[in-house]
């Protein structure tokens, strides 16, 4: 059995926002018991992430440590058609998700106590940003 | 078809331990022939790896190099509450894994001759971890 | 449902083949119309990645971050059996993915439009490569 969605968000710029919540939603509509939730960015410069749902100073230091493994207008790169964080968008794409995968058991999302679902914007820019949601059971 | 079973492992602080036996044993349990192993991990300070399984000095290598991506005790980092290997733990786990699937077929783990399912503990103390495993097919 | 097929790939050395059409294929073949294509490397010194479709800078940008992230023959790695191209294969997959999810929707691969599904090769030589594609519905 599968139960699919697309949703859209609204990102201000680089950074995360919590959107488990908008995944629960999908769970529940899905009536599936016992499964899988698959979450997927259809796009190549955000992506997502779980972690820490309570300080946010987790996510802001994960900024601080990306924007070093991956820095904006690097002249190493060669691509840089839409601006200095086109390319270092697509690195921090490739060092965390695209998709994202998290248990269904009685009805809901098997996360931990501390565990949230993030959509990362990597991009300074506002963008519009579709996420499939696809429940499995 | 989904089967589903929590395990729990104590880790003995920061380091790897193969969880390859105890997936198999889910999968065996599932009586799934085609499908896919999901295994999810129910903490932001630990995660999971497939790696070499035969020379150990392969994850003592990336415990150097994670060492060096995710410094512990970064002057940088504002979320310190735990210790050091607080954030580090973070940035390990955001640059791994929290979920990873593996292909079931003929009813048992299609797992390359090399490979094997490690649980990555990111914290330096001892830590007893959750891991949920669902069996699709 | 679950369909299943093992493909193989003739890789040139380090770089990316964008196998995009055979997971295509697979998810064509399998008849179903809503749910989740996973694709699974069995190997630890290459990966998968989905990234920009469009223009390839942005995968030579790519190499050239993981050569940092991950040098070659990096004094600190005692694991240097096969070359000095061995262990930052392992550390580049670590850092990437072996395992990925797509979701299938109208019978077809929910990419978005510059999603394009990669092979990494990690390895300096040419290698041949076994991808198992699992698609469930």
């Amino acid at each position: 059995m599968a139960h699919q969605a697309t949703l859209q968000f609204s990102t201000r710029g680089r950074g995360t926002q919590d959107i488990t919540g908008a995944v629960a939603e999908s769970v529940a509509a899905s009536n599936i018991v016992c499964g899988i939730a698959h979450v997927f960015v259809q796009h190549t410069s955000c992506s997502l992430l779980i972690t820490e749902n309570a300080d946010p100073d987790v996510r802001r230091d994960l900024e601080t440590v990306f924007a070093r493994l991956a820095p904006d207008g690097d002249p190493a790169y060669r691509h840089r058609d839409e601006g200095p964080d086109d390319m270092s968008a697509h690195v921090r794409t490739a060092l965390t998700d695209t998709a994202l995968t998290v248990p269904v058991g009685g009805g809901r999302l098997l996360l931990g106590t501390w565990q949230g679902i993030f959509l990362w914007e990597h991009r300074t820019g506002a963008h519009r940003r579709s996420v499939v949601v696809t429940v499995l059971g």
